[in-house]
């Protein structure tokens, strides 16, 4: 068998075995690439008729995808109402995540709200106070950018070892759509910033309109940058559990500020240091001190398959392995993938240049013949920034991190093709 | 009132009537930006739990977002087997258009096939004739590219003067996703084609697995150039209504081609002049004869709102006016916006850099005082390419015709924010 993966496969024999009966495809005697027999006989779908087009008015998944789903893990959490689920991300392909496998966080459950009633205060340090409804905020110069969205405790557990067994749990806390909003930029001056006076050391404090209202402190700077007060999200509404009509989007930096059911926005001549931001979502290193405003998501990447959900199935021969990098930092700017644990590095191809505080898909086009494999990959954004091993990760950081943890990820692929989580030294 | 429309509201007041006590946010006397009164009793949603987040394996849009859903019109065809629904891009925002709500056409029914039953095969005037399964397909190297794919009939209505009242209607057989998939290419040199012999005549004949097979042929230049055999959209597995497990994307060329549940691809020496290229997607002329191959889509763009059934509901001042822009030929560079029925133009804000062959969002920020309106918008691609006038179309094209209709669109948005479907002279 030829190979050559200089982006275009050799002509004949890709695939092992892809020899058929020469021309007579009709023939009983036909295999198909992989070997199975060829299907000659006349199939229902291609003698009957199918759905109409007012049978499906929301289209949902076909039936055989049903394992595509968000999933929860019981014991992580003790409610499923502040709580978490993992996007499948093991089992996606491209960039964009759709909103409906588009993992969730909440601290007190997804509220169920209407336009109608929906409010924006917008308070504290600025010239007139203002409240606006949805309607309001429709009438406003919107913007469209697609950002990758990811909670600060995604691949958290992996501080203690490998622990989690698939890329949707180790890795799932992370989405990236879409989104169609007003900078929170032009709110801030259509109340008026005068003011607050130098905006130089003042902040916005937002919070959300659920129970828990999950508040955090932006500076200023980031407020006025590339903060976006967003009601769609890959085209639609959001969905109830992305915060139904409005929430807040603040690219490349944790999750937990991109406060959903937006119902508040404060600006403040200091950090309020919330609840959400002392006692949780800081950083405790090793001396017992923690880190706070660990608010950046740097770059990081992921394997998404082969994975331990996403085993290989086919024989020997071409093996797409693909995943996922992004940085809160900026665009990525190459990805590299080992194959024994990080002794030697080889350059994925991107699927797509990299995009600023977006998801980037990589590939690459492997021929696999059945060996033990210690897979990683390694992302390097537009700062020049490389993503850590976990043990360079560890020797900064300690081990009391719950946050924050952009370590390599090994998958270790057994020579049947499944895989597993594992660490190596 | 002061607005400015250079990108950036004026600092107080771009809301008529954004005024609200000073200060005070929680006196009763506080008004929102748009007069309503402050809601100051405490909410359900703020002292309540919501839903956990297992309740929502796979996210649909909540409750109060179920008008925003593909739609048929009953009158159009004959049965639903074989007939349309159409995207509601009049609810829609940004570019992606999530696959629950992607428009619909098939000719005999959406069938229901599953992954191990997928066989794709390649033959014709090839070297080795394949047979691939769903497993080989996903071992070559993929691409991932947004694209859009518009039905030739979209806004085929309109030939015969204003008819549906909606853009979701009259523009709404069009959709916008990111697709991954193998180059059509790749495929093709698996099988060899040294056999097909000089490849500028040649064409390949692709057709599907339903009852209609809906076969087309498409010329070699374009089968090797960027045509996809796509299995994902939008990161997911194709709805069973767009092909599941597997078809064609053909970026640019008419949605007719881009075959759903793909089964053959035959590579030959002359186009195959099926039904589906003679007695339909062909467009007859003023002097009775047709236009053939008319594959590509041209130029067009669409004022999604306000639009009949998005009216505006607001007062007077600040308008957001927003649509969506597309060329077959290549990237938008630009879309003018004329209020006053094609007399006067001004340039539309791009939500982001036009994309080859992909949808492009435009913005113009309006200051509307209650004025009769004629909107239209207008196209350029990077051809060069103007939309035309309907009038324009006409007189090259004259009334006959089905398909291919890319002229410029008329909304006319009375002083009660009501608009309707109209053609000016």
């Amino acid at each position: 068998m030829t190979m050559n993966f200089k982006g275009k496969p050799s002509r004949r024999a890709f695939l092992k075995g892809a020899v058929a009966a020469g021309g007579t495809m009709a023939s009983a005697s036909v295999a198909t690439a992989a070997g199975d027999p060829l299907i000659t006989e006349m199939q229902d779908w291609a003698s009957g008729l199918g759905d109409g087009v007012d049978e499906t008015p929301y289209g949902l998944p076909i039936s055989y995808e049903s394992d595509v789903v968000r999933r929860n893990v019981e014991w992580l959490t003790a409610d499923t109402i502040s709580s978490i689920n993992f996007t499948p991300i093991h089992a996606l392909d491209g960039t964009i995540t759709p909103q409906g496998c588009a993992f969730e966080r909440h601290h007190s459950g997804a509220i169920d709200m209407k336009k109608g009633d929906y409010r924006l205060m917008i308070n504290g340090l600025v010239d007139t106070p203002l409240v606006f409804t949805y309607e309001d905020l429709e009438r406003f110069p919107r913007e469209n950018r697609v950002y990758f969205c990811e909670c600060a405790a995604n691949t958290g557990m992996e501080w203690a070892g490998a622990q989690l067994n698939g890329a949707q749990f180790t890795h799932g806390m992370i989405h990236n759509m879409e989104y169609s909003g007003i900078p929170l930029r032009t709110l801030l001056e259509e109340a008026g910033l005068d003011a607050a006076g130098d905006l130089k050391d003042k902040w916005v404090y937002v919070e959300g309109a659920d129970a828990s209202s999950n508040g955090r402190s932006i500076p200023m700077e980031k407020a006025l940058d590339d903060v976006l007060v967003a009601f769609k999200a890959n085209g639609e509404a959001l969905r109830k559990e992305h915060g139904y009509p409005v929430r807040l989007v603040v690219p490349g930096w944790e999750g937990n500020m991109w406060i959903k059911w937006l119902r508040r926005i404060e600006v403040t001549d200091q950090a309020v240091e919330s609840r959400e931001e002392t006692s949780k979502y800081t950083d405790t290193l090793e001396d017992g001190t923690s880190r706070k405003w660990t608010w950046v998501m740097d770059a990081k990447s992921i394997v998404t398959s082969p994975s331990p959900q996403a085993p290989i199935k086919h024989g020997h021969g071409p093996l797409v392995i693909t995943g996922l990098a992004w940085s809160g930092r900026g665009a990525i700017t190459g990805v590299d993938v080992s194959v024994d644990g990080g002794k030697n590095w080889q350059p994925a191809r991107l699927g797509a240049p990299g995009v600023d505080k977006a998801l980037t898909r990589f590939y690459l086009d492997y021929n696999w013949q059945g060996e033990e494999m210690f897979l990683q990959a390694r992302a390097k954004d537009s700062t020049g920034y490389v993503q850590p091993t976990k043990t360079e990760l560890r020797e900064t950081r300690g081990e009391n991190s719950i946050y924050h943890n952009n370590c390599i990820q090994t998958w270790w692929v057994k020579s049947d093709g499944e895989a597993e989580n594992v660490e190596v030294s």
